[in-house]
Order: structure tokens, then sequence, then C-alpha cells
């Protein structure tokens, strides 16, 4: 517990409405969207401003307090639990947008915006901020920056790091600085700008971002494509782009995964039939609705060598929405089926089959279900397990023998632990099947550089 | 000198024929492209392997010798010469493209491979690697890395860093890691891989590179556009982009630069009017023909608003090779006229015209001759002064002066002071300009992350 003076130099800073250590709000800022985790902060603080963050953690950091930033704590690996009690910082009330530059295609904005928000804002300008999370209707685009996030778009449109030019960040010891310039080449030393992306908070607090924001397409299109296997669905995502195509969506969802989301939002579009192995979601989009028919045509063509069933077009803007749902349901679907936490594998992806299958055997050897989906264009598969008797995977030491199996199983074929969702609390125990000492020391290193006294975010991606 | 000892040791690691330590070596590896500088240094190593450049690493990193690594040696910015003197690592013997990957669109690659021949081994796979800086026959891939290279194709494709995967690299202690993974998604803990990209030979020395590739497009189209007002031709780089379209090139030529290219090439092609201020380049790519002319006509109606000239559309490849000519060799030809090196100048494009009005008043305010040529689209613009008395611009006062002023404006105008040329060693001293100590603090700590005894191209990008 902090002292009341502490308590009031806080209130003084930010305001005594925005300083809380009530047990409902400790108790709401506890946990985020990652297993069954909760650890509970001393005091939680909401700022408004870049200076008030700077002033809070200039305190924090000549008293050692640990401190927590918080977006709107849709995480699924632990970045935002308070695991060491102390301050939580909430971004939630720099929730403005600050500019859309039509001019540079260019927009600057607050952490605390939902990324669907700010899609929205800038679409009415007819410009597109590609990168949409699952949670993009609840996510803030500070986290995405923390976790690099990805989604459905970037196998066409790349990852939030793809989109950040500038970031104003306050360090650990409380200094501001701008990481690079608003421009969209940049060869003016390291580049702390991308350093800053992805790093999970615990280099700094990301209080404005520039984003680079690009002129929107005018046309989309949706088909559903069912496999009789799910290998040769993954063979058919390799050679969708080997043949020259770059969709904007090719996401993947395995039969019994889409069963279960099928009842769990009363499908009615999409038919799932006996036979099917998975099912693949392609989509492609640009300026001219002939070019896009052709191509879409093209790729079903291309298609039928990997022993489709019949394919399902999306006619009208209803059925692509029906489309949509089922695969952005998925996750919520298979969780309340007692899957544990979405793992967040990605591989080169012509080897997505030999993930699959590697996964599957896994599987078969040590007793669980599995389901697998995800952004297979990209070779991102999340993979959800369900053992009996097991609820929580973090923490739990045969669920961990498992997932180091399967981790060293996608290190084998050139991939690595996360795509989008970043390594957090719970997937730090993993970190030394991709990196070795080596590695992790230098990340150490540029750790203690931005935060000499070890008070950000401490125990997230390694352990110090 | 070295000592015997020494000298020997480096050829029990790479055998005799491969250090050199004659005089007519040492002066070839004394110089870049940049300028007239020249440091002498004590020996030239050209090792073979990975594990070579290790084993010299280690002995340098144990006497603390300073080691500079250098590419194709076409830098912009003095970053491969060797300053301190000590050794001059050339990577020029490993050359060899290691694997192109057709399943997963991906190349591995060693750093002494010219970037052109890398392109055109992928072409013939119908794969495209599209940064093409102008040096492109000449330096290595490598070289850009450690610079993140641009060029005219980085408009629409992006720049190397949005290309590579993966760098196994030698750190100045003579540890080998890989950076990442070879996945086009990755949220595992800090990009070290983007850390390195840019890094300019400081933090370690690149020996394996994953790039990633994307499907050759099939058809460009070219036009040159002459307008009577260089502002215009600003006003309408914005334009082009606001309006929904994205060039493959857009590049932008001020017909002094253009007239002094076109005596020097012999051009009988294009057009060189009176009463013409600048020319855009223009270049759309795709793989639909149709598309594509309708793009370049809504683009030239487009563009009739800013007081343009006839436009002239190449219509072979010989013509628009002609054209290329004439912009690649700008560089070239304004060089031999008397013109300093090559500044490199970005800012938001809209803000182009602003930056050629502001670099053409203090040419008048100072009494210089000023060209400007570059990327427009990206903003980048290169600008080169010609002084009476004045033939290098490093190291002389009155011209130190005004980069100063000229850099302060960029930075006014949202931009920075590099764009693809990198710091290096004439443009550090301008670094305090767009970074305050803080960002060069961190840099510098990062420095000391990877290179603690400081031997690895020390006195680049800052001062230590």
């Amino acid at each position: 517990m902090f002292s009341p003076e502490l308590i009031q130099q806080f209130k003084s800073i930010i305001g005594d409405n925005y300083v809380f250590a009530d047990e409902e709000t400790l108790q709401h800022y506890s946990h985020d969207e990652t297993e069954k985790l909760s650890y509970l902060p001393s005091v939680v603080l909401k700022p408004k401003t870049t200076e008030e963050i700077s002033a809070i953690l200039k305190i924090c950091n000549e008293q050692k307090i640990p401190v927590t930033p918080r977006g709107a704590g849709t995480g699924l690996s632990g970045g935002a639990l308070p695991n060491l009690g102390g301050v939580l910082l909430s971004t939630e009330r720099l929730n403005q947008i600050l500019e859309i530059d039509e001019r540079n295609l260019q927009v600057i904005t607050e952490p605390g915006v939902v990324t669907e928000e700010l899609q929205n804002a800038v679409k009415e300008k007819n410009l597109f901020y590609p990168p949409d999370p699952q949670s993009k209707g609840s996510c803030f685009i500070g986290g995405n920056i923390a976790e690099n996030s990805g989604g459905p778009k970037a196998v066409k449109y790349g990852t939030v790091k793809d989109y950040v030019l500038n970031l104003e960040v306050v360090l650990p010891t409380g200094e501001i600085i701008w990481t690079g310039a608003n421009v969209i080449k940049n060869a003016t030393g390291y580049n702390l700008t991308q350093l800053i992306v992805g790093s999970e908070g615990t280099l700094g607090i990301v209080t404005k971002i520039v984003l680079r924001l690009i002129p929107l397409p005018k046309f989309d299109l949706l088909m559903l494509v069912p496999f009789h296997s799910v290998e040769k669905a993954g063979e058919a995502v390799s050679a969708i782009f080997c043949a020259g195509f770059t969709p904007s969506a090719l996401e993947l969802v395995e039969i019994n995964a889409l069963k279960i989301t099928s009842d769990y939002v009363d499908n009615q579009t999409v038919p799932v039939h006996d036979g099917i192995a998975a099912h693949l979601i392609i989509e492609v989009d640009g300026n001219n609705q002939d070019v896009l028919m052709q191509d879409m045509q093209a790729i079903a063509v291309l298609l039928e060598n990997y022993d489709t069933d019949e394919i399902f077009f999306a006619d009208d803007a209803q059925q692509k929405e029906e489309l949509w749902k089922l695969r952005r349901k998925t996750a919520e679907a298979v969780k309340l089926k007692g899957y544990t936490i979405e793992e967040d594998t990605v591989v080169p992806r012509a080897e997505l089959p030999a993930l699959i299958n590697g996964a599957k055997a896994l599987g078969v050897e040590h007793n669980f279900d599995v389901v697998c989906y995800g952004h297979a264009g990209d070779g991102n598969l999340h993979i959800r397990i369900r053992k009996e008797g097991i609820s929580n995977s973090h923490g739990n030491a045969e669920m961990t023998g498992i997932l180091a199996e399967l981790f060293k199983l996608v290190k084998t074929l050139g991939g690595t632990i996360s795509a989008e969702h970043g390594i957090g609390l719970i997937q730090k125990t993993y970190m030394p099947i991709v990196f070795d000492e080596v590695q992790l020391n230098l990340m150490r290193g540029i750790k203690k550089v931005f935060d000499p006294n070890n008070i950000l975010n401490v125990g997230k991606i390694f352990d110090i």
C-alpha cells in the first residue's frame, strides 16, 4: 500500500478524481483478456496529458515504484497485468484524434483511441488505416503499437509497424521524446520508432502516434472455400501467392472451430457440410471491380487443384458481414467451449501444413483436442488446446511442456512464437526456444538503457 | 601499424591471400563515394565466412582495435570510411545468393551481392525485390541494409526495412546471432532486426540476410510531365496521392539539373523547352495494362490544373530507358559541374514546395547555386549546393553553417536530415538539429550494449 503522501502527490498531478484505490477499481484493472490471471495494483492512475504522465513517472522512477501501462486491456499475453502491484497507469483519457492530415495522408492520435473509431474517422476522408486486430471494436491504438498488432488485412497491408512514422514517448525517467520524424523514409540514426513498436510498454509510454495512411480501396470481394483436407487448404494458401495474387485477407478456419462458431452465432448463411476439413476465407480489394472479379475467378480455378468443395461467394454486404462474423467470433466461441488461451504461432506460409499436422500429432500423442484458425496468408496460425482438467495453460506444468514442444516445432519450421499478440507475462517462459542468452541479454541491455531503475512493466517479455 | 604477430593471426584465420597491407590496397579502401575524404586503414581484411568474421572481431574486441565494415563503398555519408584507421573489413567475398525460396517468396543472401544482381536473380523466378538505390548496379545489398536504402520504387513499395525479415549478425564481441525469424509477422521481443537495419555497421556486421519478395508486376507505364513552376510541380505530387493514386515512381528533376544531365548524356529524347521549371517522372505498375492506361490518363488530366507543359509518354522500352537514364545520371552530371555532396532531406510530401522555396531563398541569401531532384513522392529531396571557392562541404565552416540552416528548415517542416543515405561521418554534426541529447544518449546506450569495447565503426552517426 502506498503512503497517503504519495497518493496526495499523484492527486496533485492529475486531480483527485483520477486517482483510484477503491476495491472495485483495483479489481477491474487487475486483469485483462489473458486467461484467468489477476494481480491487484496499489493504485490506478488516469492521467490526461503527456506532462502528467511525465510527472508520475519521475516520482515512480525516483522511488522505484513499479508502473504498468494499460490501454483497453484486451491483450492476450498479459502485457497489461500489474504483476508487481504498484501503479496501474491507464491511457484511457488520452483519447483524442489530434489531426487527420489529408495533404500528407497521415493521422496524429493519442493512444487511448479505439482502433475502429480511428479507422472510421479516417475512412470519412476516404483514407485507410489497415491493421485490424479482432478486438478492433474495443482495443486502443496505443495497445496495438505496444504489441505490433496485425489482423486479417496484414497479409496485403502489413502490421502496425508498417504504419507508425513517429511516436511521442515518455521514458521511465519522465523525459519526453519524439522517436523520429513525420516522414515515410528515414535513415537518421537508430530506428527508435521501431524499437518502441512491439516493446509492450517496457521501454516507455507512448503518448502521441503519427500514422501513415493510404487511399481507401473502393471495392472488395469475398469468398469462402471449403476443403476436404486441412493440409490441402494449407498448400492452397501458398499456391495463391506463388501464382502472383495478393489477397487482402486469407483466413483459415478448421472445421471443428467453424462448427463451434456456427452454433454460437446461429449461422444460417455458410453451409457446414460433412467431409469438410477446413475453410479458407479469401478477400481481394482494389479500385477496379472487373479486375477483382477476374482475380477471384482465377483464384477459384487455381484452387480446384486442391480438393475443394463448392465455393461460396458472398453476394452482398450482409453476406460479407455474416462471413466475417463467423471468423471474428471464432475465438470467443471456442474459448467458451473450454479451449485455453489462443496461441499465436507463425511460420513461413508454405510450412503451414507441417505446422497443422505437427500440432494435431502432438494432440494425439498427449491426448488433447486442438483447434486451428488464423491468418493463413501470413503463416500466422492461432492454436487452442483443450485438455480435460486443465482450465488455465499458464503455470500448468503439463501444458507448459506441451506448448514448449509446439514452439520447438514452430522454431524448426523457421517460425516464431508470437506474430501479433506479444510475449507479455505468459509467453516469456518460451523465449529461450527462439532466442538464446545472447539476444535476450541484448534486449535486457536495451531495457536498462531506457529504464535504468527498472520500474516500467518489469517482468514482461523476459526476466531481468 | 599492426604488429607482425597480429597480421599473422589474421592470416591464419582468413588465409594469406586475403590480408592486405600494401599501399595500393590501403589507398583503394581509404575512401568511398563521399566527397574527397580519405582515411588510411592499417590493414584490409577480406574474410569469406561468418565464422571468419567472428574470429576477427573477437581479436579486435579483445585488443580494442577499431574495425570499419565496408560493402561496395558506394555510400554518400562516409559510413565505410576507416576514420580511425585499424581494420577495414570488406564483405566483398560474402557474395553468394544462398537460396531463392519460391514457395515462401523469400531470398536468403550474403551481404556482398550487388543489389541489381539480386534483383535480376529473383526476377528470373517472377519475383520482385523493389528497393533500387541509384547505385544498384554497383552497391551491395549489405550496404543497403546498413543504410536502410530507398530509391525510386520506395514510394509504392517502401524501403529496405520493409523487406528485411531476419538477419545473421556478428556482434562486435564476435558472437553470432539471428535477429528474428523468417516470417512476415513477428511480435516476439524487441525488434532487433529493425534496430540493425539502418544502424550503419555500428552495432554488428550483417552476414546473412532474409528478404521478403513480392510477385513481379507484369506491366509499367512511364511519363514525363514538364511544369512551368517548381512549386506547382511540388503541389502536383501531393495531389496525385490525395486523388487515390499510388505511382510506382514519382521523381522530380529541376530544370537546371535536367539541363546539365541532358548535356552529359547527350539526350535526344526528352524535350527541354524554355520556360520549364521542373519535370516529374511518373511511373505506374501492375498486372492489368488497361487499368494502368486509365490511371495514367486520369493522372494526366489531374495534372492539367498545375500549369504543365506538353506531357511526354514513353512509348517503348527504349524510351523508358532513356528517361530513366536522365534521372539516374543526374547525380553524376551535377557532381561533375562542381556541386557538392548530395544532401538527403526529407519532409512530409505536401511540404515539398516549402522546402524547395526555402532552399532557393537560402541560396539567394548566401550567394550559392542550388539544384534539387529526388524522390518527390516520398518527400525525399536531394539538394546540391555550388559555391565559388568551396569544393568540399565537410569541414568547411561556411558550408556547415548553410547546411545547418537548411536542416533547421527541414526540421520545422516535420522532416529530417536523411531519408536513405544515412548519417555516417559527415552528417553527424547536424544530428542535434533533429535529436536532442536524450535521444542521442539512448542511441549511445544501445551502441554500448552491442559494442561494450567500442570498436565497431566508431565515430559514425554520433560521437560517443
